[in-house]
C-alpha cells in the first residue's frame, strides 16, 4: 500500500500531451520548470506523470489526482480515473469537455490566457476592416486594382458581443483607438472600458448601431444561435465581423450569404463550424473575407507559459485548499 | 483696367478638380464653405474661380493669384499663370511637380493631412503582419487551411523609415501597444515616441533588429532606392514590411523575389512603380501580400476638410504677409 500512503502525501499530476494536436499546445519539461520558478516549492509537492499518447495516457489517468492537458479521451472519467480531483484545461472553450467531466471533480480552463493575444487579433481585425483589408484581398484574389477610400476608426462604434477576458481587452483597446464601444454579456455587468452595456436579450436595439461586430462568445447553451438571420439582417450594410469566439453562435451560411451579396462590407473569421475548413467549402471563395483558421487566439510563444501560470496558482490553492480560479459552472458551459 | 484693380484688392484662388482623379479628391463649394466657417471672414477677401477640365483651368490660371489643386497640368506655368503667387496642392508628394514650380512661386503641400489615416494604416499593417494576415490571405487565395500559430506586437520592433507625418503616427501608436520604436530620417532628430533614432547613413545597423519595417518616406533624389537589395539582405527572415510612402524608395522587384522565396515574412504595400498595377503584373500573384491600390493614406471622408484646414490657415497668413506652413523646400523636394 505503498502508493496508498504516497498519494496520501504528494499528490499525483499527470500531464498529457495530444500528439494529433499542433506542438505548440504541448506542454515541456522545460516549460513546467520554468514556470515553476515563479510559483516557488509547489512542483516538490506533487508527483508528476506524462502522457504523449494513448497508452501512457490510460496508466496515468488511473493514478492521477490532478489532470493538466488540452484536449484528451475524457469518456467514462469516473471509472478510468478513480481518484481524479481536479482537472485543469490549457484551452478557454470546454463545450465538448464540460458534459464529461464526473460529479465531484473540478473543471478549471484557461481562460485569460487567450485575452492579450486575442483582444489583439480582435482589435487588429476591427483595423482591418475599417481600412477596407477584406476587400483589398479580395481585389487581389481577382487581379483587381480597386480604389477604397475608407476611414479611421475614431469615433466608429463596435458592437462586442461576449465581454469576457478577449472582449474586456477589445475594449480597453478600442477605446484607445477614440472608438464608442457597445458591450453585450450574459449579466449586462458594467465594464469600464465600455461606454454601453446591453444584456443579450437586448442585442437587437443594439446591432443597428454597430460599425463593427465582434464576437467573442463561448458556446453554450444560451449563445447557440444568439446571432442568427433575423439578427444579421439588423447590422448597417457597411458593418463588417470578426469572429474570435466559436462559430456556432453566428448564423454563418446567413453572413456568408450577405458577404456575397455585399450586406455586410467584410468578415474577418478565426472560427467555422467544420475545422479544417474541406477544401469544397464555399468560403475559400466568399469575397471580402478573411480567414485565420483558428489560429487566432492562441499565442505561439506565450501561450503555454500563460496557462502554467494560471496551473501553478491553482496548484497552490487547491494544495492549500483554497478555491481554484478559472472554475467552469457546469451547469452554464464556461 | 478694372480687372487689374480688382486684384490689387482681392487676390484671385483658382481652384482645379482633376475630373480623371476619384471624386474624393474633389473639393466642393459646400466644402469650402464649411471650412471657411472656422476661418471667418477669409473667404471675403478673395476672389474664387473653378474649374473642372481642361478649359475652364486655361482661363483659371491666366487670372490666379493663388492655386488650389490635387493633381494639376504644371507645364511652363511661367506664362501660363504670369501673376501666381502660391501654389497649394492637397496632396503630400510632390516629386514630380516640384521641378515646374517657377521661381518666385511658393509651393505649399498637405503634410499632416495624412497623418491620422496613414499611421493608423500602417499600424494596422504592423499588427497585420505580426498576426500572419498576409499569410493567412495567402491561405484563402490557394484554398489551403494552415494554422498559424504567432504572438501580438508587445516588445517587438518597428523600423519606420522616415519620421514626417505618418511615421511620427505610427510610432505614437506602436508605444501604445508596448513596441521598441527605431526611427531612421534625414536629420535624425530626436521624437518623443521613438525609442532610438539614427540618420539615413545609419540605416544598415538597424535593418537587422526590424520585425518590422515600416515605409513613410516621400520620393526624393536622397531616398530614391534607400532600401535596396543589400539593405533588405539585412532584415530578419521574420521580417514584414509596410510601405505606405513611395515605392521607389526600395526595391520592388528585390523585395517580391524575397517574398516568393520566403526570405522576408510578407508585406503590405500601399504604393507601386507602376500604378494602377497592370492585370500580368506578378504582384497578385505574390505570396503573403496585401496590396491596398494605394488607398491607404488618403481619408475617404475626412481629407479634402483636412485640406481646406491647412489652406484655410495658410491663406490666413498668406493675407497678412506671415510665413506660410507646408512650405515645400524645392532643392530637396519635400
Amino acid at each position: 500500500m505503498a502508493k496508498a500512503k504516497g498519494r496520501a502525501v504528494k499528490p499525483t499530476l499527470h500531464i498529457n500531451n495530444d500528439p494529433g494536436e499542433a506542438t505548440v499546445f504541448h506542454i515541456s519539461q522545460a516549460q513546467l520548470q520554468a514556470a515553476s520558478r515563479k510559483h516557488k516549492g509547489l512542483l516538490q509537492r506533487i508527483n508528476v506523470t506524462w502522457s504523449n499518447g494513448a497508452q501512457g495516457y490510460e496508466a496515468g489517468l488511473r493514478d492521477a489526482d490532478i489532470l493538466l492537458a488540452s484536449h484528451f479521451d475524457a469518456k467514462d472519467l469516473a471509472r478510468r480515473a478513480p481518484g481524479l480531483k481536479w482537472v485543469q484545461v490549457t484551452s478557454a472553450g470546454v463545450e465538448k469537455l464540460a458534459p464529461l467531466i464526473p460529479p465531484g471533480v473540478l473543471l478549471t480552463n484557461a481562460s485569460g490566457v487567450h485575452s492579450p493575444k486575442g483582444g489583439e487579433f480582435a482589435m487588429t481585425g476591427v483595423l482591418m476592416l475599417s481600412h477596407g483589408i477584406p476587400r483589398f484581398a479580395t481585389g487581389k484574389e481577382q487581379g483587381r486594382w480597386e480604389q477604397n477610400f475608407t476611414t479611421g476608426v475614431e469615433g466608429k462604434t463596435v458592437v462586442i458581443v461576449g465581454v469576457g477576458a478577449i472582449g474586456g481587452e477589445v475594449a480597453r483597446l478600442a477605446k484607445r483607438f477614440a472608438m464608442k464601444v457597445i458591450g453585450v454579456s450574459r449579466s449586462g455587468a458594467a465594464n469600464r472600458h465600455v461606454d454601453r452595456m446591453v444584456k443579450q436579450r437586448d442585442l437587437a436595439k443594439v446591432l443597428p448601431l454597430a460599425d463593427f461586430l465582434v464576437g467573442a462568445l463561448p458556446l453554450t447553451v444560451e449563445t447557440r444561435g444568439l446571432i442568427g438571420r433575423a439578427e444579421l439582417d439588423l447590422l448597417p450594410r457597411h458593418c463588417g465581423i470578426v469572429n474570435a469566439g466559436r462559430s456556432g453562435v453566428i448564423d454563418y451560411e446567413a453572413m456568408r450569404e450577405k458577404l456575397e451579396l455585399g450586406t455586410l462590407a467584410g468578415a474577418v473569421l478565426d472560427v467555422f463550424d467544420n475545422e479544417p475548413l474541406p477544401p469544397d467549402s464555399p468560403w475559400w471563395k466568399t469575397p471580402n473575407t478573411i480567414i485565420t483558421a483558428h489560429s487566432a487566439v492562441d499565442d505561439g510563444v506565450r501561450y503555454i507559459p500563460r496557462c502554467l501560470d494560471i496551473f501553478f496558482d491553482n496548484l497552490g490553492r487547491h494544495l492549500s485548499g483554497r478555491k481554484l480560479r478559472n472554475i467552469v459552472d457546469l451547469t452554464i458551459g464556461y
